[in-house]
């Protein structure tokens, strides 16, 4: 019988020390994000894709390469195994015949923050953290509170006045102590990290505990078994904070050493709006870390991130695959939202219609070859966004009848 | 090698007239709804739990029992097998230890309407319909309108101008014909009734097409293959139309045909708001059918329906299991979706937190027994009701730190 977690340590991308994982830890003492590593040649002699094939339907399936060493502490609403959908239509229209989604709005909290909120909340309550705050850009906040209150650990909430409103709430239906502020997600970690300076608590921030990404990993490991262990060509990634790229790009590279698959990994694309591109730029001048990005401003609010802490890893993600960063503008995103809706029946958030719109760039330009297997993360539902769609709607009265010219 | 659906005809549950299901049929000539059946005896020869097992994780894993004759004409979005979660907390507090919630929220579109939707749009596509039209109280039309879209098939709903903001986004962006009506779902209907008079075109009105509800009974279907195909002892479903309750009723009645389950049925309720309870009020008074409920108001906007057309089929299933229906106050709504969300970290909508609250309800008062299995239906996401949750949040201004006493 294996063990339910192969967690062995934890190390630094950037200066290679190593910690344990029998406490908090947060980032480096260099300052850099720490990365969980898995006893993978112990993993390999006893796990395959058969020993997951009957499990249950959520990313708990993936526990062995999981930082939850007991499953006592696994707190889940069910998160994960999220549709792999065929979009043919839209894929005729952008000539992509062989167009995937990921469709992230079937999720707890309705965006795909709530993979990183499952792992990072029951990781948390394993080391008996009981108190932690985070900044966010809406949908991060609303998952973390949800679970938070699920595992009985108080949540402390601060995200920008423009954040969706229906994540506020979530994070007070959820008893989380909420704040707003009148500026963006920068200005938000900064009064995060006076208060976890201050007052001691857990930091939540972005990568700055390790095991969230490992939650937001298992896009890429389910991508991988929906396609029957079949690596795709390309994977489009709206890129706020990167730690879903950066995530899905560790999860294959695991993979690939276990031996589940084989080849070259897919080209990740990291997608950014005009109005915030820092990656995008950083990529452009083949530079290995981003710029603050000042004045920044988009409808995809999630991806409303001027400087991202791991920005070193998505472009190294990038480069290591031969991917690309790219940068979508307004109209395009709220263009690409209608079309999926229209052609594939598929309400999507304007992060993933910015991804779509960047394969329909990358395709007309060539980047995007014939036939190539393409998955594009939409990451959360378009109901979460309801400024993003508008019209006028006839107002009838009862007895009235529908004209006929107007159908 | 069996067949894709084992569908074999459609029949009057009021007057027995039995009708061949190749060719559009809506409603029986004595007005009732009519019922699909199954040529169960052949099913049961070839089909097993086994067999479904390692099949893909949406409600199509169920093709033998619903009505589309061929896999071309499926229309997806990977609806269905939503988790069965455990509500520890939840349950101790009203004194269930065995309370479940089958979370609907975690579909395409936010809400178990799209189970309908789907089947009703594939079968609709395979039988040749290009136009349809329906009332709805928001949910309905907002699945119909995406599923539809991705069918390629016109769709005409008319809602009350009070129905969830978000689902009139859903319907534009999917580019249907919407119109509001500035009343209630019947008067939407007879709206609607006049087109479909008019025009010649498909009534995809609530039970007035036989398909809608094998795609609900697949709730009943998952319930039990998620137990291990056991019966739990009590359900509750809020009910609106009713449609999901019948749906389920009729799912376990055909597992038990088929052999999957054994013994007594579960307990169905029915549960309403006390602002809108034409069935509760029908069953007090052990009437077999309901009457219009008058200036019906509830802030759990989709059971807001004064008369259903499927009420005595609600009102049978509920006799035949030794069910009950129930009322539940507004505030009793409010304060158990605040509490689902507060101990379980689920954000549901006020229609899934007034079948917890009847729970508690019945619990109290002992109609619910020590140690029962009691699964509730949480209908759809509570993201969807932005208005059901509010509080006051702190604004900081970037520099300013959360002050200590606050937290």
């Amino acid at each position: 019988m294996g063990q339910y977690s192969y967690l062995s340590h934890l190390e630094c991308p950037k200066c290679g020390l190593i910690y344990h994982t029998t406490g908090v830890q947060q980032l480096c003492t260099c300052g850099s994000p720490l990365n969980a590593r898995y006893d993978l040649d112990s993993l390999k002699k006893e796990w395959n894709p058969e020993a997951i094939q009957g499990r249950e339907m959520n990313l708990w399936r993936y526990h062995e390469l999981l930082p939850v060493r007991e499953p006592e502490h696994v707190i889940t609403l069910g998160e994960g195994m999220t549709p792999l959908l065929r979009m043919p239509s839209l894929g005729m229209d952008m000539a992509i015949p062989q167009l995937y989604m990921k469709d992230e709005g079937l999720t707890p909290s309705g965006s795909f923050k709530s993979r990183g909120a499952a792992v990072g909340i029951s990781k948390a309550k394993e080391l008996g953290v009981s108190k932690f705050a985070m900044p966010t850009n809406g949908n991060a906040g609303a998952a973390w509170s949800l679970y938070a209150a699920r595992a009985g650990i108080q949540a402390t909430i601060v995200m920008p006045v423009d954040a969706p409103l229906i994540t506020r709430n979530e994070c007070i239906a959820a008893g989380a102590d909420l704040y707003l502020v009148n500026g963006l997600i920068s200005d938000a970690g900064k009064i995060v990290a006076d208060k976890v300076r201050s007052e001691g608590i857990y930091d939540a921030s972005t990568l700055k505990e390790p095991y969230r990404i490992e939650g937001k990993k298992t896009m890429g490991l389910e991508i991988a078994e929906q396609l029957g262990w079949q690596m795709p060509d390309v994977i489009l990634y709206p890129t706020g904070g990167g730690v879903g790229l950066i995530g899905i790009y560790k999860g294959l590279l695991e993979l690939q050493e276990l031996g589940f698959v084989t080849g070259r990994l897919p080209k990740l694309v990291a997608v950014q709006a005009a109005g915030c591109a820092p990656i995008v730029k950083a990529w452009e001048q083949n530079a290995s870390e981003s710029e603050f990005w000042s004045d920044s401003q988009t409808i995809a609010f999630g991806i409303n991130v001027p400087k991202a802490i791991g920005d070193f890893l998505v472009l190294d993600a990038i480069y290591e695959t031969d991917g690309a960063a790219i940068a979508v503008t307004e109209e395009e995103i709220l263009s690409e939202q209608r079309l999926s809706a229209r052609l594939e029946g598929s309400f999507i958030c304007p992060e993933g219609a910015a991804a779509f719109a960047a394969a329909r760039i990358l395709r007309a330009n060539g980047w995007i070859q014939d036939n190539e297997k393409v998955i594009v993360l939409n990451t959360g539902s378009g109901i979460k966004y309801p400024e993003t769609i508008s019209g006028n709607v006839p107002l009838l009265n009862p007895g009235d009848t529908i004209p006929k010219a107007l159908t």
